[in-house]
């Protein structure tokens, strides 16, 4: 390897140790953390991120990265790649100063902990000054960068690199009416009875049946683990080593078996990653976007189809033959797949998921504008929440407090889960036309060729592509949401008899 | 505060979050982390090691020191204590050079993997060539330190400030005798029944009974947590989030209970230090012995006593209603107090545990010195346990491989085990004087005087004192083997009726 090349990976294996250690502070905070823990741990994750970010920044590794910039052009290479996605990386960080590094970890630490307990209270007042805060902070980060199109332009990128607010609003301008219409076509249809699915299942049962789900998909737990949090969530602390979270809601027992498979949608995405990348800025996912259209692949196109069901369900029976005596294979889908306007977005059907982000985006624009107050969010997420689905939440812990991205700063990020459906089914179609058999495997329990495939497209890239990029190579064609709708009117038609 | 002392305060609290931060890396991979994530995490220990290191010994750091050293001359005052311990350390780790640092850090986590693989198998030789390096660690560590009286005073005075391998061996070869004397005359008496200990008792009853008594002793869970690792121990990540392990052996499911205790006395004593030295070198426990007193003292002088068990007894026998049928007060109290020659040093009585230590302490010497080979250790170990206990090992994992330390890269250590049961024998004859109801208390299942004693005389002044001063200041002498000598003679005396 070139001398250069090498002290290049040697600065960045350093850096990568010190974010991926940050994501255990991380993850340890919201699995073990007990509550005095609470500022230490603020003051802990702002001195490592001064460090990374300042590691991350040197004039080192700047001047370095302009040498190797005009060696390594060849973007079709790992060094590349390499030394395109670095530079852009520091770039970008470079522009924010370690004071705002230090401030930002601050505030979310204590803005998270004053999310969950306003959650708990369903009290947004105790969340609002923090949240206030954490708007200010997106602005002055805005601050740091050279104006775009749009002043949410900033945020976006870190999330979908090349893709603009406009994109993503002319992509939801076309998806939205089309599923309106399905959504109003559905409501006038024959309902769906879903009550079984509501009764007291056993926790630990639910959690090892999610577990057996999982590991028959190839999530590899000699590289992960699972555990109890306030929120679902995937981290990584290395391509061997990324772990998921999740929660056990008495009144809706399944949405942990389908976090389950969600979680181990993303961790499997990682769990792919060229080993080759590890230590350096192309270990992981290339966007958030494409990392979704992993986790909705495994949840919904896998874990809500038929063919998954006709392999399960008679396990899920044996399971709990008291609560789904008498419920038939096609009920239990059909319940499965009930499309009814819900508040919680995590537990929304695939009808009305896409709805929820798009008041989220509408709401971030209007804060980082300026136009919404933060005061005002309650009233508004609920006006819009009537607007769009046709119900208000009655508590602000089911409505405006619900997400818990906003505690952690994370800004710009919404849409990415839209789009991450529309990626999911624009690589369905291509698969079934890889895999012929993909539903008979799946009817026997087979996931091989499906993870192999998705292994091999797509995951052990790590972010050498970008994610549009990614997508035309894999596909043939940009992020758009056709066959989306195509997949969710077949699936519909035939659940609804439309 | 005067702008110097506050520039290192800033100086001192960066390092003290990234020291911290190593801790929760350790815990984690003690009590989490998938055996996938073993090499990584030797990356981030090593790169977060260095880097902790480097800002400890910088040259910023050591000009500060050397004019503040000037300027707070009294060691009584907080300010004088800062200055005086901070700079000891700074010296002692400005003397080893980064690259040790971070070679230690991948070397031991190596280790700790071979070890934890080699107990398991009972195969010393998948561990062998990592003790190697962990001994060669350690001669390399003392080459950096000017020539002692002994090579192993560098060692020892990591953890114990100010004292020499010759004043352990003098009070060793003062105590060594009497116990000896002792266990011989305990052999020689009538033998104390104690099978009805070995059932089989549920985990998870003894796990919270343990859980209900380190409640009612004062540790506070909402600074702290316990859970499963292969070994019980200590970590603090700060004044307000100190945590303990702890494991459940079948073949001896009252071991659980002993350690909940023990670490439990640890993790109060951390607890316990002055809010105000947080995130500086004052924070925490002054030495092992001093934190053994401590763990020692709730384990054994309180939770071995007979008024604790006057207290608790009843409800473990509502606990275990079949286990403990017909079983008496003081027959109990007996049998978790019979002595007895056994393999493992924490299961150990009172009467035979210091015998142990000694055993470590000679082999720790003879690796040191290089008289032992690593290749020759088992055989060592096991002929040292025959002549000091009378017993062999059936095998490695019960012997030479039943301890962590080592796979720690931890040497110096082990003395530290025996001068805290030392201690915490002297604090009890001052704590009787003080409290002279503690025995009618703590069969009252108080113990808020007890630990408000601690508190007051030695948890708040953290590392003020060193451990020989601190000792003196408390009980009005230095440590020795008298207090503790009287205390086993009395307890064995009425168990055993000599």
């Amino acid at each position: 390897m070139p001398n250069k090349l090498k002290t290049l990976k040697t600065l960045l294996g350093e850096v990568a140790d010190l974010r991926q250690i940050l994501a255990v502070l991380e993850w340890d905070q919201n699995v073990n953390m007990p509550p005095g823990g609470s500022e230490a741990r603020g003051q802990q994750l702002a001195s490592l991120g001064r460090i990374a970010h300042e590691k991350a920044t040197s004039k080192k590794l700047g001047k370095l990265l302009d040498e190797l910039k005009s060696e390594f052009t060849d973007p079709d290479t790992d060094e590349g790649a390499l030394v395109r996605v670095t530079a852009r990386d520091y770039e970008k960080a470079a522009r924010v100063p370690p004071k705002f590094v230090a401030k930002q970890a601050i505030i979310t630490t204590k803005a998270f902990e004053a999310w969950v307990e306003a959650k708990g209270k369903s009290d947004f007042s105790i969340f609002r000054p923090h949240l206030e805060k954490v708007v200010k902070l997106a602005q002055e980060y805005i601050s740091f960068f050279p104006p775009a199109d749009h002043p949410y332009d900033t945020l976006l990128n870190d999330y979908e690199p090349g893709m603009k607010t406009a994109d993503v609003q002319a992509i939801f301008d076309a998806l939205r009416p089309k599923q309106v219409e399905l959504i109003k076509t559905i409501k006038s249809a024959k309902q769906v009875k879903d009550d079984f699915l509501y009764k007291k299942y056993s926790e630990e049962k639910v959690w090892k049946f999610g577990e057996t789900v999982i590991t028959q998909f190839g999530y590899d737990w000699s590289r992960g683990r699972q555990d109890k949090a306030p929120h679902p969530f995937q981290t990584t602390f290395s391509v061997n080593d990324t772990r998921i979270t999740n929660r056990f809601e008495e009144n809706n027992p399944f949405a942990t078996l389908f976090s389950a498979m969600h979680e181990a949608g993303h961790a499997m995405y990682e769990q792919g990653s060229n080993p080759a990348y590890e230590r350096t800025p192309l270990a992981g996912g290339t966007s958030l976007a494409v990392h979704e259209s992993q986790s909705r692949l495994w949840e919904n196109l896998v874990g809500r189809s038929l063919p998954f069901w006709e392999h399960f369900f008679p396990l899920l029976k044996k399971t709990f033959p008291s609560k789904l005596d008498g419920v038939k294979l096609k009920q239990f889908y059909k319940a499965i797949n009930k499309v009814e306007p819900t508040l919680i977005r995590v537990n929304a059907d695939e009808a009305t998921y896409n709805m929820h982000v798009m008041l989220r985006l509408e709401l971030e624009i209007g804060m980082v504008e300026g136009k919404f107050a933060v005061k005002d969010l309650p009233e508004i997420w609920n006006a819009k929440m009537e607007e769009y689905l046709g119900i208000v939440p009655p508590d602000d812990a089911k409505g405006v407090l619900q997400d818990v991205h906003w505690s952690s700063g994370l800004m710009g990020y919404f849409s990415t889960y839209a789009l991450g459906n529309m990626i999911s089914a624009q690589l369905w179609e291509k698969i079934n036309e890889d895999i012929t058999d993909l539903d008979e495997q799946i009817r026997s329990g087979k996931f091989d060729a499906l993870l192999g495939w998705l292994r091999e497209k797509i995951h052990i890239y790590g972010r050498k592509y970008d994610p549009q990029d990614m997508v035309q190579r894999v596909t043939g064609s940009r992020i758009n949401p056709d066959a989306y709708v195509r997949y969710l009117t077949k699936k519909y038609n035939a659940i609804y008899e439309l």
